[in-house]
């Protein structure tokens, strides 16, 4: 079921939004699809965080319900699949720029992120295009026909 | 335990961030902080998502603990509380201006956000300095001694 079809749980669009996204492991995924190039369950399995199987499986199924991902079978083997954000997933890009500026000002920076940062400091409009870039790169490979 | 004394548990900064704040109800308190002017345990109960007792004191402390808010006693009854955000609690408004924004693009709009849409579509930097002014005002009446 596509969002649009379903009623809002609340008044309030940020409980919306949050119905969707306000979960731990669902970001998690999100975070894997944009900066990691990540498209495969087995490589979503692998990130440092060790999320369950049950749990990346209703994940990924409720970002396709809400048409945050979207998946086509894999064209080496049909019983795999490969995922990859919609244009409405994509457009979280911003928020999470935000959420990595917060995480990067309050919580202790942890080596391995350091240079993402470096880059995201020295031009965050350079770096958002360049990410939105790759996955588009991507999807050319993978997606046309 | 402050958020800065804590070793993160990934090395992944959205991860951190998201160990914190990556939850449903914890940014719907936040939510109610910064767009809501609710600051009392009861307030935050009344809120239309109907959050419970229990995970509502929990999530409070998470929030304490995170150094997101602040507590004081409330000045006419000693045994309740009012709560605030912390400097570092106010520097989240970005990532929920985000967050709207993405909301309002592709989830149903509801009646009852329209007015604060138009607010934040005419001006999204004059919005985000209102709701600072607003808190400070609050700050100067309640936590000024």
């Amino acid at each position: 079921m596509a969002i649009s079809e379903t009623t809002p749980r609340s008044p309030c669009v940020f409980s919306n939004v949050l119905d969707i996204i306000g979960d731990r492991w669902t970001l998690l995924i999100v975070r894997d699809l944009f900066f990691f190039g990540k498209h495969e369950y087995k490589e979503f399995l692998s990130s440092p965080e060790s999320i369950a199987t049950n749990i990346l499986a209703s994940r990924l199924q409720k970002l396709a319900c809400a048409g945050i991902i979207g998946e086509i079978p894999h064209p080496e083997n049909k019983s795999r699949k490969l995922y990859f954000l919609t244009e409405r997933g994509k457009d979280l890009l911003p928020m999470l720029i935000e959420m990595a500026k917060w995480g990067e000002k309050h919580l202790p920076e942890t080596e391995v992120m350091k240079p993402l940062f470096d880059v995201i400091r020295r031009n965050p409009i350079a770096f958002q295009r360049k990410v939105i870039k790759d996955l588009m790169a991507w999807e050319k490979d993978n997606l046309s026909t």
